[in-house]
């Protein structure tokens, strides 16, 4: 396992704590002669790192990542990457508001949803197949379940429950008054946590998810609209309704997850 | 410690418990020669039980409330109870998305903030101050922190930090796809717990607050709209600063909540 990262400390670090073997000096050095590459920075550096390791990988190697958006890596990969070399795009969705390897848990991905977008071309090569399995093998390795999306499907559904949300949870911080934020309880903690993140991260996620998150918020825009209406009517028995909608939504999602990690 | 509720059962489970000594058939009965008066149901119902006790509480008897909003309980208190009784509001910003006495915990109000709103005004009778030092005691001695607001400042702030981050809650879970549900992280189901609540007791206190809620929204959106320049214009500088204001705000106030849970 070679790793390479911007930061020497943090190679430093990774090397004592034994998540990487071997520290190299630059991004072509870590991936020459590598089998399966693994790309874990924010999205909008993929372009420029697929560059760099494309002149040196071998036929026979493959390319994944941890983006949150599959899009544009999937078009970039296919762009730049050499014959005999797939790619296989992954998002990995696992993870906290806290960056760096120090925060590294052993059971970070333990039963957590892995989302593959490989080549979904109906006469996909022999090699194209077994390189979106090998990359499965890998993510169920280390314990996470895997399900497998067109890279356009996948945009969309994470920008309405994950992209828009975080925008969401940034914005409601960032409109609170001083005054009413001494008056924050446990619920906006709780539904504010996501805009805890990294600000260069999401910056990246949301540019190049922008379609997709702009169509979202026009969505959350008709939802709320339809909240305002009622409370424009007082109606009380339909806003009841719609908050109760909402609450078993949730409900039945919280029990969905919870029979995921303990599926018994 | 007198109890009253609608539903004999959770009367005769507090009294199991020993959350009370006995159990009243009528509100009436209930605060017949009460000193402190605790109603605890959702906002809606305060002016019907308000009527209901009025007759029977006595000179000095001192009542309070739980509710969420606080101009409305205010106003219906000083039409409706007679000279030298005393009506206190409190709202305890302690609970969970769960309803019952089943649910009740000894820690439940430990460190938290309870927000009172006496009467304000300067020249406020000796029996007045002495009733909202009275009820600030009572929050006390079960463990709360305590801050006095006036009822529409208390109303405002809340409906920023509180009634609108509920609302916003469940229109994401409402606007999900089913397909995009299944991709739900940690992330989105801390973001939308408190969309787990109560629909009835949410409806009554956004119908109370309905002018606040529709100001905080009209807030939300100017945020959201600066959002969407930046990702329109596609000003990445920008968007990452947004982003990571976002982020500060809240890092300092969790730093704060924890300093208030634990003050050393």
């Amino acid at each position: 396992v070679v790793g390479w990262g911007h930061r020497r400390w943090s190679l430093d670090k990774a090397l004592d704590m034994g998540a990487i073997d071997e520290a190299a000096d630059t991004l072509a050095d870590a991936a020459t002669g590598a089998d399966l590459v693994v790309l874990a920075t924010p999205v909008g550096l993929f372009d420029s790192m697929l560059r760099q390791i494309a002149p040196v990988l071998t036929p026979g190697a493959v390319v994944t990542d941890v983006g949150s958006t599959k899009r544009s890596v999937v078009k970039a990969a296919g762009k730049l990457l050499g014959r005999g070399v797939s790619f296989v795009g992954s998002h990995p969705m696992a993870g906290s508001e806290k960056r760096g390897v120090e925060y590294a848990r052993a059971d970070l991905f333990d039963g957590e949803l892995c989302i593959l977008t490989p080549c979904a071309r109906p006469r996909a090569s022999a090699e194209a197949r077994r390189a979106a399995d090998d990359v499965e093998a890998f993510w169920k390795a280390i314990g996470m379940r895997v399900t497998r999306l067109d890279p356009a499907a996948h945009d969309r559904l994470l920008a309405d429950v994950s992209h828009l949300p975080h925008a969401v949870a940034a914005a409601l911080v960032l409109m609170q008054r001083d005054e009413g934020l001494g008056l924050a309880g446990k619920g906006f903690l709780d539904a504010t946590r996501i805009a805890g993140g990294d600000g260069g991260l999401w910056r990246d996620i949301l540019l190049d998810n922008a379609d997709n998150v702009r169509r979202s918020l026009r969505e959350l825009r008709a939802r709320l609209g339809e909240l305002v209406g009622l409370l424009k009517t007082r109606d009380g028995a339909a806003l009841a309704q719609w908050l109760d909608r909402g609450a078993q939504r949730r409900q039945s999602l919280l029990r969905q997850k919870l029979g995921q990690v303990h599926p018994d």
